[in-house]
C-alpha cells in the first residue's frame, strides 16, 4: 500500500516511517524491531557513552539485517567519538540535531553516509540544504523532548519547509496514527518520524511506569517548558510543577539549570521515577492507549492509513 | 470536486470551507464575498455594538442570497442584544465561542438556529455536544487571536476531538492552503475554518498596513502571549515586545490588562497602527503572500486541494 517516496528510496526502507532516536528509550532492541517491521530504526545516541553506543549498534545488527541509523544530538561533548564509533560499526545513516549542520556533514558524507538534520524552522532547513545534508526532519511544536524556540506547529511548518528546500522533508511532531501520517504527507512530507508512539512499544527501553503514565495521560498533560534554557516538552508531574512555579516567577537559565540538576531524564524515562524524573513526550501522549510490539504497531498504522485514504476519497 | 460532508449539508454550503468570524476584519462585505464564492461567510460580532452588527448583517444580505452566519464571543456584555438582533435579522447560523455552550444553545435552537461552538480541547468538545450544539470548531495552538490554555496543536487536537464526540468537527488553526485543508480532513474534520487567510482578501476590512505586515512576515513572527490574562496569538511588533518584556518579569493579569488598555485591536487591525496596535493573526501568516479576492482565493484553494489529492494517490 505504501508506494516508494524519495525518502524510502534514500534510506532503503519499505514504509515512509522512521522510529525517532530518543534518549533512554531507543536502544538496539527498539531500532532492530522497528527495522524488522519495515520502518527505519534509529538508535538514540544522546544518552550513550561511545562504548554503550557500540554495544547497542552491535545488538541491533545481531537482531536485523535491515539498515539502521543513529541519532546524534550535536550538543554533547562525546559527539566526535560517537560518530567515529558508529562509522566503525558500519552505520551509514546519521540523523543529527541540536547543532550546526555544517560541522560534521562533509566528514560523514566523505565516509559514504546519508545525513539527515533535524530542524524547526524553514530558515534552518535552508542552511541544512546548503550544508549538503540529504534530507531534513522538520519537527513541530507538538513534539516531545527538545524543541525549537519559534513554536511553529507541524501543520504550519511542513509546507513552509517543503517550499524552502529542494531536498526531501520528513515530518515530525504530533504523529502517532495513520490519519496523522496521511496528513503529514498531504502537507508535502515524503516520510514521517514518530517518537512518542514508538516509546510505548514492547521493545522500547522506557520504564513501565513511564509507559503507563503516557497511556493514562490526558490531552493537556504535556507542556513546553524551560524556554529560557533549552525548550523541552514534558509530561506534567511534580518536577514539571516545580519548573512551572519557577518560570512563573521569571526564572532565568541559571535557576532552571540548578533545578534540573543531573540525571533527571534517566531517572524518569529509564528508571521510572514519575515524581522527580524528567518525562519527555509529545502532545500525542494522550492518543497512545496501548503498549504494542513494533510489528503490531506498524500493522495498525497501515490499516489506519488505508482507512484514511478511503475517507479522503469520499470527501474529494 | 468537493463532495458533500455532514458540515456542508448542515450549513447548506458548496465547499467545506468556513470564513472565520474575526474582530475588526470580517464585516458584511467579507461574509457576503466568502458566501458568494462558495464558503460559509461569518460576520465577526465580537467588535460590534448591536446596531453596527445589524448594519453588517443587512449589508451582507443585500450582497448575497447565500446563507451567512454570525460569530459571537460569549464574553462581552452585549451578547444578549447581539443574539437578539441577529435573530431578528433572520440569521440562523451561530458560531459561539469564549464562554459556556450551555448558556444560549437551547434558546438559539428554539429559534430554529444551527449552533456551532468553538473549543480547544476534547473535554470541552464533549461538553458542547452535551449542551446540544450541532457541531464544534476544534481550534489549535497555531490559530490567530484568542486561544486555548492547553496549547494543543491542530494536528494533535482534531483526531482527539473526532474521537470524543459524535457531532461533526470543523478544524481551525494553521489552515491557509489546499494541502492544509486536505490534512485537516485526513484527521477526521468534516470542514475547515480559515481566519488569517480570509483576513488578507480584498473584501476584508483589515487595514492595508496590517495586510502588508502579514504578507511580509516571517515563519517565527507570531507568538502566543498574555497567557496570564487571555492567551492571544499576535504578530510581533512594538506592542508585542512590550508584553514580552513584561511577561519575562512574571507579569500577572492586572499588569497585562493595564498595558493592554482599550482599543488596541481596533487601532492595529482596522486603523493600521502597526507599532501600538494589537495584531491578531495565526502562524500561517508567513504563508500568505498575496491579497486575493475571495473568489480568486477559493479557486486557488480548489486547485491546491486537487494537486494534493493527486500527490497523495502517488504516495499510497
Amino acid at each position: 500500500m505504501y508506494k516508494p517516496t524519495s525518502i524510502t528510496k534514500l534510506l532503503g526502507i519499505e514504509t515512509p516511517i522512521i522510529q525517532a532516536g530518543m534518549v533512554w528509550v531507543s536502544g538496539g532492541k527498539l531500532a532492530a524491531a522497528a527495522a524488522n517491521a519495515g520502518a527505519l530504526g534509529l538508535i538514540g545516541a544522546g544518552s550513550m557513552k561511545p562504548d554503550l553506543l557500540k554495544h547497542h549498534i552491535e545488538k541491533a545488527q545481531s537482531l536485523t539485517t535491515k539498515p539502521i541509523g543513529v541519532n546524534v544530538p550535536l550538543l554533547y561533548k562525546d559527539v566526535e567519538s560517537q560518530l567515529k564509533v558508529a562509522l566503525e560499526c558500519g552505520i551509514r545513516i546519521f540523523f543529527t540535531s541540536a547543532g550546526s549542520p555544517k560541522k560534521y556533514t562533509t566528514m560523514l558524507k566523505d565516509h559514504g553516509a546519508i545525513v539527515v538534520h533535524v530542524t524547526s524552522t524553514p530558515e534552518l532547513a535552508l542552511k541544512c540544504e546548503q550544508a549538503g545534508v540529504d534530507a531534513v526532519v522538520a519537527e513541530g511544536f507538538e513534539a516531545g523532548g527538545h524543541n525549537g524556540r519559534d513554536e511553529i506547529t507541524t501543520l504550519a511548518l511542513i509546507p513552509q519547509v517543503v517550499s524552502a528546500v529542494k531536498i526531501p522533508v520528513i515530518a515530525a511532531g504530533g504523529i502517532a496514527t495513520g490519519s496523522q501520517i496521511v496528513a503529514a504527507m498531504a502537507l508535502g512530507a515524503q516520510a514521517v518520524q514518530m517518537g512518542s508512539r514508538f516509546a510505548v512499544t514492547k521493545e522500547s527501553s522506557a520504564h513501565e511506569n513511564f509507559k503507563k503514565a503516557i497511556m493514562t495521560s490526558g490531552p493537556g498533560d504535556t507542556k513546553l517548558m524551560m524556554k529560557n534554557l533549552v525548550p523541552v516538552r514534558l509530561l506534567k508531574n511534580k518536577f514539571a510543577e516545580e519548573i512551572a512555579a519557577l518560570e512563573d516567577r521569571g526564572a532565568d537559565a541559571e535557576a532552571l539549570e540548578q533545578l534540573l540538576g543531573k540525571g533527571r531524564a534517566k531517572s524518569g524515562m529509564l528508571e521510572g521515577d514519575l515524581e522527580r524524573g524528567e518525562l519527555e513526550i509529545g502532545q500525542v501522549s494522550a492518543m497512545i492507549r496501548q503498549d504494542l510490539t513494533c510489528k503490531e504497531l506498524m500493522n495498525q498504522l497501515s490499516r489506519e492509513v488505508q482507512a484514511t485514504i478511503k475517507n479522503l476519497n469520499a470527501l474529494f
